[in-house]
């Protein structure tokens, strides 16, 4: 089954068979990274706009990489210094990129619904690179791919995410991409970052960090944003990073042996990973970002292949 | 006739033979942003460098992407975090800039001159995107090729340019270049607004919206800049909407039926325009931003073109 | 003799030989700048990251333009607005790039030793754009280039070195580059500004422009950093521009008539150059900023030109 959506937005409006077209096709395009010559004529001609009102030089760089090895013209446009700071309205700025006929527009932004919104307004596809503590598709798709590499399937995992489940997006949309994939998943946090909607998802929920990593294939530990930190949310980092951080002893005493560790990044180490942990032989934190750009240059693909098609 | 400049400064030192090679040859190169290969081989191992001593993303991505689609290498070189902030002098900046061979810089700069100070002290192409209150000539020229596209022609047509006059370097290129190609322009906004230059240009004056509006073929609205807002120069934002604001209403009572409504954006909702009207069927903000990227491509096409030419 | 190593981290490590490559390769790159067509296809597929933690738009644009004449995938990564922000050391910003498969980091940080130690924990290939004030080989090399241009050798050439000695990353790479090919070195400036090191390497120490200028092939003035005008290691600026700024007035009355005046800029006109100096006849300034890309284009092709003979 070939792919028909004009953006990618959300994990929650996946099927199965979307999912696994998506990871295959990332799958398919990993060994460009280890070529001679990393360079494949796919998307030539094709204009990427990475359009970031967050600050994320690691998901930009990301998908300009993608877009560079697939040929495509790549074109950074971020908030500060632009329009923006003139008052211009978000929607008025993505209209007129949309204007200069891009095929692709990569949208972060701070509030949660910004890329549906664009996707609704602009004729060309929008990837959701991450929109409030809604989804970041991408993110759960290069866990998924990092998982199917190092488990061989999907089907039957178990997966723990612990950290501060309310403010995720990566934990959102990976908790949809898991259970469609007929993945088990564990959340576990603080009671007051555990929001209501996980259990309706079909996650269970745990409220201690030794039970949650018990029987479990994968553990992904979120980042504790700084903000939480200074907002009454935790009591203390250090009180969160004895009762939440990961850390070699409590892997041994309570984790299976082959189960892999991973982290969205950026890793605050010493809170919720400490470094032997992020550095160690579990972790697989260095491989997600390796299969980020093969996910990137797999979503740029059928996106932009797409629209090829259409026009030919 | 062919192009023969080094440079593009400005509209009020082109002849109407040069406007009209340079709106032809932005017509010619229209079709690229409609195909399914958005790139043609002309400035291929040429190199453009957007040299922003302003915020402006929205000019420099349709430059960027001009010259993406051209083949043509392009470097943004942006004030902030540049040597500028280590106190080197702005000609010394781009004397360094020209000694890595560029063959076009594109400018834009906060002083009036500064583009004709780089093209005097510089070997190599220089584009004018933009010099104090001076002259914005890309602008113009997109201006233009609209017009031409929705009217079919230059010649008798009435245009008005409404709003702060006397800051506005698209105002002052348009004015030079309608004026040249046999267009009626006439200019309105408050007294404190209007500058003495105006009438020298040729264009009428008016100082009543509904008697500007009247008989024209397109009016062009200018943005009100945030500082003019704060600077006595207008009683208050709310005055200026009511008296110089255009609305469905006063389009409805004044307008003729096929005018055409334009804007260089960023526009002020609520203020300059209101949202029916920037999103109306009269508006046609958003054509003037896709003719932008054929204007520039065009602009990057004649003199780096003509390099090559002399080169060979 | 072929180039055998992984990274471009230092002059200091580098044998006669290795320099000399390094300064023919660059001599044999510089014509591309002149050509018609700017572009080779050397380094197609290759990705180069320019990876900034200090402000430096002119050196990371020599990079970006280098890279990109040789067909160069160019990334600029900028320490603002990326993960940094967020808390991630700079070790595993570093080691989070090089899981997205670069073939070469250009580094630039404050830190000496950041370039180092990403030679050791990423496999792909460094060059270091400038670390703290330990070294800047590109420079050096640019200004061994310049001096071989216009003198014809190297061997019995002798070149002052004035000013800010004990803070410059660039006099560091000079002293080490100058005395291996057998150049003769006067390093001078005010006392606070010698550091003991340079006797270890071999330079000669003055404390008195005019003795220093007096029989030298070369001048090397460099810049007088703002931080050091406010710190108390020279009593005002007035009093550094009386003693050791260069002025035709001293040019004349005790250099040679054949002298070459450097600066590896950007220049403080005033302070330690009078203006007539930095524009005058003696001054290879911009031939400087010139060499500069067909350096970067040297040291790119070696190490990632290595690489390529690795893989295939």
């Amino acid at each position: 089954m070939g792919w028909t959506r004009k953006d990618l937005l959300s994990m929650r409006e996946l099927d199965a068979s979307e999912i696994t077209l998506l990871v295959d096709t990332a799958a398919s395009l990993q060994e460009i990274a280890s070529r001679d010559i990393k360079k494949v004529p796919a998307l030539r001609g094709k204009t990427v706009v990475n359009l970031f009102y967050e600050a994320s030089t690691r998901t930009r760089t990301s998908f300009e990489i993608a877009g560079k090895w697939l040929s495509a013209d790549v074109i950074n446009f971020s908030a500060s210094g632009s329009s923006t700071s003139k008052g211009e309205s978000f929607i008025d700025t993505a209209k007129n990129i949309a204007a200069m006929s891009p095929d692709v527009v990569v949208v972060r932004h701070s509030s949660a619904g910004a890329a549906d919104l664009l996707a609704r307004e602009l004729p060309c596809s929008i990837v959701n690179a991450g929109d409030g503590a809604h989804e970041h598709p991408t993110q759960a798709l290069l866990d998924l791919l990092t998982i199917r590499e190092k488990k061989g399937h999907f089907e039957g995992l178990h997966v723990a995410i612990v950290g501060d489940i309310a403010h995720s997006r990566v934990a959102r949309s990976d908790i949809h991409g898991m259970r469609k994939l007929g993945m088990t998943v564990t959340v576990a946090g603080p009671p007051t970052l555990i929001p209501p909607y996980v259990q309706e998802l079909g996650a269970k929920v745990s409220y201690r960090l030794e039970d949650a990593i018990g029987d479990v294939d994968v553990i992904m530990m979120l980042r504790l944003q700084q903000e939480r930190m200074r907002s009454g949310l935790i009591p203390s980092t250090r009180e969160y990073a004895h009762y939440w951080g990961l850390t070699l002893d409590k892997l041994a005493r309570h984790a299976r042996p082959d189960v892999l560790i991973m982290h969205p990044g950026p890793v605050n180490r010493g809170i919720e990973l400490s470094p032997e942990v992020a550095d160690g032989p579990y972790s697989v934190i260095l491989d997600q970002v390796s299969r980020g750009v093969a996910v990137r240059m797999g979503v740029l693909l059928l996106l932009a292949g797409r629209r090829s098609g259409e026009a030919a």
